[in-house]
């Protein structure tokens, strides 16, 4: 099929990028990468007078073939290490001569951070639409943490190239082989690539995917922005967006201060650290781990946010996030809680994504639940 | 084309694969792992009336389409670890669905070790004959350690597939970097995986691979059997038959007497260290520094033979090698060395596999010159 013709949606201006890269980051939990190189490529694409059309998953013909997308790596070395350019559509081309036909339309495998522009990025270079809706509703740092995996689909095979003109194509036995596969490789890479998995029929994505994850973060990017320029907390619009959203509901700030203390390094392909920050007034700390994302937020060594709720550290002034690779002594901060989607919640889902997953002290505890919202 | 009934090659009985196991394991040079269990899936393959066919690469069709095979990772490792039997096959049909052709014949990548016998184990499973040659009439460390890339063919697509059913298919810009994701994946797959690459025509084979390296092998082996059988000094019989062989000229013994030290480790994948040789007399004492094969012999710190030429540690009564992860304090053992075939000592082979490419001490002296042979 020609997807295109048909699949009339909605066009995203420059300004809807720009709104949708801020809405990204914040819902990245600190991880999936700073998007700001993954914006340039896509302001020079609009600039040559191509377009972005979004489209809703249920407008697809249940055989349409969709490929979810975006980077592996530690988000500290992508932000040095540019990308060629020529990654993804080369990752598209392996993936349809392997399944001998047309990808009509990519996705994000994760909407946090980068990634979630990342599918901008294919879909304006191959000349497909970007569905709306992704696999995790923020982002995770392994790749079987995604909602795709936990509803039984197959992540292979998965295809990963790099600016150079490497590929690999991985068919594993299962997921979890898939991720430990794909990171090994990443790190043999150079420590960032790119890669497509979970590739599927619209009929899979339309019962499994998140849906509306692309406008969600849209709007949420969208919000702060109009509230600053109307001089309205920006904060106060979050929140406002995230009530309105489909998909995060529970919304609020978990801490309100300066970093004292931030401890990060590259550990197998990850970026591994954890940040302190200490409130103006003195007396009260907010301890955050991470793995490539923000995992779990303690307040005075009592746990008040675990993964998968997203806990995001933003500049107190601006509320722009600022991306685990960003954070630097001294940043003035409000932390910020929201809860993952419902369907991240469930026993299944926490199994593979909540707190035991990353060894974390469970079990899971809502962030409501954890802070009385 | 359907390759048997064309090409008439001569048929190995089990007697034979086990003199070639024994050739295999001296052309080694320590490396290429112990071909125990590889001999014991031949044997019992041969047992259910299967036959083995070896032919000669000029009685192929130039259009022919041969596969090199091996193992690819640390022989400590695949020692313990198991193949399921199904892994070659997987590959190789892999390699065809890729290639959108089927396999005519197949090959050792490296003759050395347990690898000269992998070929056996595919050409039995696939219904192939094996092709009298290989790509380094010995064993090395490296993929890219291989005539075929010193001679220009390309290792990709290489396919690699483990006990468990995994699959990676490699397509990389050049072959340094083939190397570099097949060890980062073989380790990741557990230490231990085969490896299919360098896939080419006959045309190209007949002009690039070493030829009669499997008949050297065999013959090889056999000397040492039938001396021993005829109460005869196994080790003359041995470089009687290097001196007879197409490959190895110059051959003789390094040293005479008994380890009395080793540090052997697993370190990114390979089995390094160095085993120390006292001679019985006391006084002299020989070091074999290893990086899965041997690859510098000092005699009191005195260089007596440097990669490529091929050192070897044999049992001082059988004559049977002890390759590098079966070594062990106290062993009564000679070091044999024997030059390495014509091809693997040109300057453009050397910069791939000499001294340099390991670090070590060079340039090059070829083992009759360090000798006096």
């Amino acid at each position: 099929m020609s997807a295109s013709p048909k699949l009339q949606g909605r066009t995203l201006s420059l300004d809807d990028v720009a709104d949708l890269a801020r809405g990204c980051a914040f819902l990245g939990s600190g991880g999936g990468g700073d998007p700001h190189t993954a914006f340039m490529e896509i302001e020079a694409a609009l600039a040559d007078g191509n377009v972005i059309e979004l489209i809703d998953v249920t407008s697809l013909p249940d055989d349409a073939f969709l490929a979810p997308c975006g980077w592996i790596g530690a988000p500290t070395i992508s932000a040095e290490k540019l990308p060629s350019g020529r990654e993804a559509l080369q990752g598209l081309r392996r993936l349809e001569s392997i399944s001998g036909r047309r990808v009509d339309a990519v996705l994000p495998v994760e909407v946090g951070g980068s990634n979630g522009l990342a599918a901008l990025v294919l879909a304006l270079r191959a000349g497909v639409p970007v569905v709306d809706c992704d696999g995790m509703g923020r982002a995770f740092p392994e790749s079987q943490m995604v909602i795709f995996n936990i509803r039984g689909q197959k992540a292979c095979p998965a295809i990963l190239t790099d600016d150079k003109g490497n590929c690999v194509v991985l068919e594993t036995v299962d997921n979890v082989s898939e991720e430990r596969l794909a990171r090994s490789v990443a790190v043999t890479l150079g420590g960032s690539c790119h890669l497509i998995e979970y590739s599927a029929f619209a009929r899979d994505m339309k019962a499994n995917a998140l849906r509306g994850t692309i406008s969600d973060a849209l709007a949420i990017g969208r919000s702060i922005r109009i509230a600053r320029e109307g001089g309205r907390d920006p904060f106060e619009a979050l929140f406002d967006a995230l009530k309105a959203s489909r998909q995060f509901d529970k919304a609020g700030v978990l801490f309100d201060g300066k970093i004292v203390d931030l401890k990060r390094e590259t550990r197998n392909g990850f970026s591994v650290g954890r940040a302190v920050i200490d409130a103006f007034g003195g007396g009260q700390r907010l301890e955050v781990e991470f793995k490539n994302e923000n995992l779990i937020a303690r307040l005075n060594g009592e746990v008040r946010a675990l993964v998968p709720d997203i806990i995001s550290i933003l500049d107190r002034e601006t509320a722009e996030t600022i991306v685990t690779e960003c954070l630097k002594y001294g940043q003035r901060v409000k932390v910020v809680g929201a809860s993952a989607p419902q369907a991240l919640r469930s026993p299944q889902a926490l199994a593979v994504l909540g707190p035991d997953a990353f060894g974390l002290p469970g079990p899971y505890r809502s962030i409501a639940e954890l802070n009385g919202w």
